[in-house]
Formats: C-alpha cells, sequence, structure tokens
C-alpha cells in the first residue's frame, strides 16, 4: 500500500520517523486535494514504524485504532508525515502524527493529525514487522 | 481515490449507503491483509456519502474528523462498507459505518468501525459533492 | 465517581449493560445541560462494565481510549447509558455506547455516542473489577 | 460541574489555558485512581477554554466531540491540563489537551491527552461562554 501511493520512510530514529510522498492524481477525492484515507493510511504508517521503531527486535505492530482530523486540504506539491512515540509500553503504545503539505516554494502547512493505540505483537509466525 | 482501490458505490438510499470493493494485493500492508488506510479511505467514504444523502442537493460534504477501530485483519475475497447517519444536523452530520470482510463462501466478519463527524459545505465554487 | 454523579448500574447481561442516572444541577456546565465530562464518564462506566461482563471472574477493565460524540445538548429528567461489546478478545475488547436523555414525559433522545478500546488486567493485586 | 470537581482555570493567554485540580477521594474509580471521567471533563474544559480564548467576545463554545487517551494511572496530590488551539477556524477549532499528576514532591507525569472539536456558536441567546 505505501508503495501504491508512492511513499517512502525517509528518517528512523528511536520514537521518532518520517515519511514522504510526492502529490499524485491518483490519490485525490472529488475536490482534486488528497484524500483522506491516502493521509490516514500515511499518518497510520507513521504511527505504526515510531512505535516499531521502540519495541524489540522480533515485535511486530499493529494498530487497534486511530483517530484523524483533517485540519485543511491536502493541497501541496509534496507531503511530510511525522510520527512520534507519545507513551511507550509493553503492550500498548500511544503515537501522535502530524501531515505536513508542502508547497512547490516549500511553505508547509499543518494539514492533519493523528493519535493512534498500537501494539506490539510477538512471536506470530508470519508477523514479524 | 475510490476508483484506484476498485471502490463502487452500490447502495445509496436517505441516510444509508454501502460501498463494495474486490481484494486487491495492490491494497495490502505487509502481511497480506487489507491495509488499515484503504480500509479507512472506504469507511470515510462511507460516512460521507451517507451525510451527503441527506444534505441539500448543491451541498458538499467535508470529513472533519473520523476515528477508526481496526477489530479483525483485513482478509476476504472483497468488503462491504456501510454508511448510515447517527446525527443529522444543518452544519454538521455524525455518521458511523461498518467494514464488513465476506469469504470467497460468503462468510461474513465485522473487521472495522469508524464514527466521523462531517461538515456540510454549500456556495463554496468547485465544491459540489 | 459513580455515585458523585449519582449514576447505578440497572442492567447487566453478557455483552450489554445499563446505566441510570438522574439530572441534577451540581453535574452542568456553564449552559444548565449535563456536563461533557459526566457524559463521558457515564459512558466509560457503560462501555467498561459491558467490556468486564464479558471477562474472567478474576479480571479487571482499563480504558486505554474512548472517543466522545456530542450530538444534542444533556437536558433531561433523566439519562440512560447503553454499553455493548463490539468485539470481545483476549487482551482488547472494544465497546460502543449511547447516552440518551428522558424527558419527564419519557421522550427519549440520542444525545451521545462513545467508542472504547477497553484492556483485559488479570493477576494484578488490588485491581480486581 | 469544574466547580464539583474544584478545577480551577489559572493560566489563559489567547490559545493556550491551563486548569489546576486537587486530587480528591470523591473523583476516584475503583481502583482509587482520578476517575476517566474527571479527567475527561477536565481535558474538555481546557480544549473548550483554549479555543473560546480565541473566540470573538460574544460567542460560545460547543464540544462536538473528542477522543481521549489514557496513558497512567491518575494517581498524584494535584493534576494540570493543558489545552491549546492546534487549528483556529471560523466554525471550527480544533484543540488539543494533555493531563499532568504532580507528585507531593512536584515529579510530574504525562496521563492522558485529548484531541478535541470546538464549534463556534455566536448569537444563540442564552449561550455566551
Amino acid at each position: 500500500m505505501m508503495a501504491t501511493i508512492g511513499a517512502k520512510l525517509t528518517v528512523v530514529t528511536p520514537g521518532i520517523v518520517e515519511i514522504e510522498m510526492p502529490f499524485s492524481t491518483t490519490l485525490t477525492q472529488q475536490h482534486g486535494f488528497l484524500h483522506a484515507g491516502v493521509i490516514a493510511a500515511a499518518l497510520d504508517s507513521a504511527c505504526g514504524n515510531a512505535a516499531l521503531s521502540i519495541m524489540p527486535e522480533n515485535a511486530a505492530v499493529l494498530s487497534i485504532e486511530f483517530k484523524v482530523n483533517l485540519l485543511s486540504p491536502g493541497r501541496g506539491a509534496r507531503f511530510l508525515f511525522r510520527g512520534s512515540v507519545t507513551k511507550p509500553g509493553r503492550t500498548i503504545v500511544v503515537a501522535d502524527a502530524q501531515a505536513y503539505a508542502i508547497a512547490a516554494d516549500e511553505e508547509t502547512k499543518l494539514i492533519a493529525t493523528m493519535t493512534g493505540t498500537m501494539m506490539t505483537i510477538v512471536g506470530r509466525e508470519g508477523m514479524e514487522g
């Protein structure tokens, strides 16, 4: 899915990650802005990868739930999604993420936020993250 | 975006809509299940179209925020998303939606739920829904 | 807290519970309606007790997160909160709840909804639910 | 309600507010920690007052919805709730708030977060904030 929308994990540090994505007309809703589902997908990946970055090596991450607030239209030349861990935990990790639209002239605007609840999955075959 | 993920609006009645989508390997996350972002996109469309179905003719709908609970892995031959209006309002419409995975033998499983807050937009040129 | 706001668990069946509460002027916000926090408290108790009703006997329940949509002003002679389990699970239980305002003439109105994510806690001393 | 739980607005600047509250045994759940509903009430007040601080003078604020993540048990000598505006808007204001438990020795711990969607209400008699 991340490949389908052209998103790439560009920064990974313990507890904080960044994902970048160019604008594409295949990802828009009826008004020509980035679709809420694409924003949610990339924010969820940002939260999930932030959570994964502080989990044990053999762990996988599962999104239990997330909430997205759509603040401004998803209009830009490219998009940046930053995820960070708000509360680490053995089983449950809470992460927050922000989505930014970046114009051709590098003007940057916060367009959406997510709070996500992630679960650590250990020892289920075929699930290693 | 709905075209990108192969989703189609199959039922539209005042206050209730349904969207159907076949399984596709381009829409999966790292474990082979339907990606949370695709589920969110389709649930958001279900909520948005349910809200739109009770709005005035010249109105457009804008998602302000939504919350998704991912209940079971998105594994199935096809998927059904049902959206319904929980609270109609002049400016704000609250809608709920359910996502179901349907196996080849028609066994159906609830895989995710959404509550979304939608806003009625009237009279902004180029925004008619 | 449930005692402070005068709420009582009136129905408990496996997966579904009801809580009732009379109106009290000590529980209102600045406009004389039931305060959002009281609604959240009672909805959270409804979700938590619904989850607890399907957990093993020695388990306790912990709310990880919840989302509330406030649909109509909390104006009524008494209030009913119904919680039900949407997705049972060994560790995580997802529950939904509705809040209703009931007028003196028994007219009933949906005033708020909650989706909550609950966690089963087993074997932590002093935490039995 | 804020009086009932002993909460006081201690800081109000445009876009950021703080609420403080002492611990009280009347506000606890079954394990002796601050009840989730009290945390939600105070966080909602923090979000609402932050939104109100940037609205026109004759406006009132209405919470449309909020999501709370409960991160750690509400155990402390007193509690601090900080609300700030994430996205100002003419009709819709999105605010975030954090809840901190402060021990007798001033050790401070993040115990909960909220994202809330607030609506500006102008010109409805009896609703001025």
